[in-house]
């Protein structure tokens, strides 16, 4: 093997833009200004010379002289002369649509698009290997946290026990509203939308989705496992009210939207939750906008990355370090089908593996409720760890269980909730014990 | 510029190993654990060959199978079939050698020696460009963690405003131990030496230099600039009593031993010092034996990587990393000078920052003392923000100031420690007010 490389001559790539929204105008800025620095560090001279857009003439808050702005997809893909194209349209229509057009004519992919990636990774995946392509995307989970180039580089190779983050800004701002003002869950939710936390239809974040989609990107770079989306259980926090948030407070935990990967017993267990966790807990403390993925690995122990998860700057830096890193080095981010399949765990089954958990039942004044839930408990195999009983006029009874059954802590849920007395639907959620 | 890469065929890639202590063991083991997972992931074959040992005979906790054992450096650095050395023994003086000898007869260098690296930089980098040789070392600085590949890669070209690292373990278990149980230095040492964070010889943690050499290090790969070890400030926490840190938390702060890089008016101040940080900062509950770098970009805004900073496994891990990063790519790794190198800031001059001060003055029972230091500290303008007095009797003035010049503060506290009725030099910690 001989030493190579060292002082390469700078070399033009050029660059295809699918969407310039504000993540594409804060990387056309970023370019702008980087320029020299790029060519000094990686040889290269980064140019796009087409950006597909929806309207041609929009005002864009960016450098775009060289760029032709076009609303035809095959104008920028059929190109000959554009080396890599970067999607940051999201969504999975049209993207979609340009990142396999792209693969198929032999163009490196960048995207930031966590939607396309979560369902249609492995496809797009084998469709880069059989074309040698390159295909990244950092910008799809946590934005500039450098989550993904770590686990392929210096984390790779290392057995995780437990992969959790906190993946969506939205919810976590949301969230932390509810806990520090006692705020109600569509009243925070207006605050974050008016501080610009949330967007009009904010389905996709509360319901859990967009954190399930970024979950499925890390477990499959961190275990070599891809989940299928619909898989995996997953809770949205438009569940979660402040008493929830007070009661947890009063055990000692917080609460936060978790997506959680962990290896047990019976294999990998991926899941989405608000969960309760320690107060003391490192992801406790994330609070507002921010994100962070805390691992533990078996060498390694436990490692956290925090910062910004979403937003136009942060974003554009991982998607100009994946574009700088496949401009310079053609064959680096063409992917190896094989990552981590040698050792690669099962999914656990559905409903078997054990969690603890928060649970609250609401209840009109009635005697001996304490005794029939403990019994409905009994009977399905949960046992409680802590007791927070209100007193039978309040009507609620808060409880934290000892590692349960996920199916026999539903079936206590579901007979609970049957029980004529019983107002609303119990609260339950699972806690993190690490 | 065509897609290449992919399904490259395994090669083998042959590796002299200098030092084979509890990391070179830690990277045997893993070598072998992880072999086909490395040849699926990477389509490299490591093989080690050759370790540079003092004694041949020496018991090993890890396969050596294949491995000729030598007290000889030439034996490995001669070695024309040795494509990379991988350099383990630490320190300035054989590793120095092995690794510039390996630079010059064209092999790729992967060490976690932060000494040389900090000190002979500049140095190395330059021999590795020239013989087109990768030198990588991410087990240099917080090993495990992936901070130099992220600022190499995903965080490339953002404009730093401030670095701040916990980076030394040893220090932050002796100040954990400190704030927690009250203990004085000596004895908080003496439990981090029995717990076997602490070496016999604790001298470079103690001290600040060990902190200093990853600092270094740190900031020439986030700013660009080399930074003389001998041109940094450095204060050691032998200074720090357990008083100082009870009067620390009272006023609502934190002690760490920092590493920062700001940038100020003047350019940028690189400095290392215990340094009172507000509770609620992110770093202000990095305990025992756990580093963590914060890092505030212009763009991305604040980012924290955490874990262990030192130990067999983690430290094996980044060199690792490393390691089949130059195997598989062995062009990937050699250094481009010119990094960063275009909007390189100049250091500040010595003493002309400005940072806010916690002091703290001992002196015997004496009227107008409280007068006589605000009079000081009158004429070497440096502003108070917050006194507390302990009284005549007790012989204690603790107070923070506002943002001041060094070397004002500098001049203030040695008029101080002047005054005939002083009992012991002054206490001077900077603050981190990020």
């Amino acid at each position: 093997m001989p030493c190579t490389g060292g002082n390469r001559h700078l070399k033009t790539v050029t660059v295809g833009l699918l969407g310039c929204g504000t993540v594409g105008e804060g990387l056309l800025n970023l370019l702008a200004e980087e320029r020299d620095e790029i060519a000094a560090r990686a040889g290269v001279e980064i140019r796009v010379t087409k950006a597909l857009v929806r309207r041609k003439d929009a005002p864009r808050k960016a450098p775009t002289k060289g760029i032709e702005f076009t609303t035809r997809l095959e104008r920028v893909i059929d190109d000959p002369q554009i080396d890599v194209v970067v999607e940051l349209i999201g969504g999975t229509d049209v993207a979609l649509k340009g990142v396999e057009g792209a693969l198929r004519r032999g163009k490196h992919v960048v995207t930031a698009n966590k939607a396309i990636i979560s369902q249609y990774g492995d496809r797009l995946l084998k469709l880069a290997a059989q074309h040698r392509c390159g295909l990244a995307y950092e910008g799809a989970v946590a934005a500039s946290i450098p989550i993904l180039q770590s686990l392929d580089h210096g984390l790779a190779g290392e057995k995780f026990d437990l992969v959790a983050g906190i993946l969506n800004g939205t919810t976590n701002v949301i969230l932390t509203r509810m806990g520090s003002e006692g705020a109600e869950f569509a009243d925070a939710l207006a605050y974050a939308q008016e501080a610009g936390f949330a967007e009009a239809d904010p389905t996709l974040d509360i319901s859990g989705q967009d954190t399930a989609h970024k979950l499925v990107i890390l477990v499959h770079k961190a275990f070599g496992v891809r989940v299928p989306l619909r898989a995996l259980p997953v809770q949205g926090i438009d569940d979660v009210t402040p008493e929830d948030i007070e009661h947890a407070r009063q055990f000692g935990y917080g609460f936060k939207l978790l997506g959680i990967a962990r290896v047990t017993d019976l294999g990998l267990d991926v899941r989405v939750h608000p969960m309760l966790l320690p107060i003391a807990h490192p992801l406790a403390s994330v609070s507002e906008e921010f994100n962070a993925i805390y691992l533990h690995g078996r060498g390694i122990g436990p490692m956290i990355f925090y910062g910004r998860g979403a937003g136009s700057r942060p974003t554009a830096r991982a998607v100009l370090g994946d574009l700088v890193k496949v401009a310079s080095d053609d064959g680096a981010l063409v992917p190896r089908l094989s990552m981590r399949a040698e050792t690669a765990i099962k999914l656990a089954p559905a409903g078997r593996t054990t969690l603890m958990y928060y649970f609250r039942v609401t209840f009109t004044d009635q005697p001996h409720v304490l005794a029939t839930v403990t019994n409905i408990l009994d009977e399905c195999r949960v046992e409680v760890h802590r007791i927070h009983a209100m007193g039978r006029q309040q009507g609620t009874i808060v409880m934290l269980t000892h590692p349960a059954v996920e199916r026999n802590m539903q079936r206590a849920i579901s007979r609970m909730n049957r029980l004529r007395y019983m107002t609303e639907p119990a609260k339950l959620f699972p806690m993190l014990e690490y």
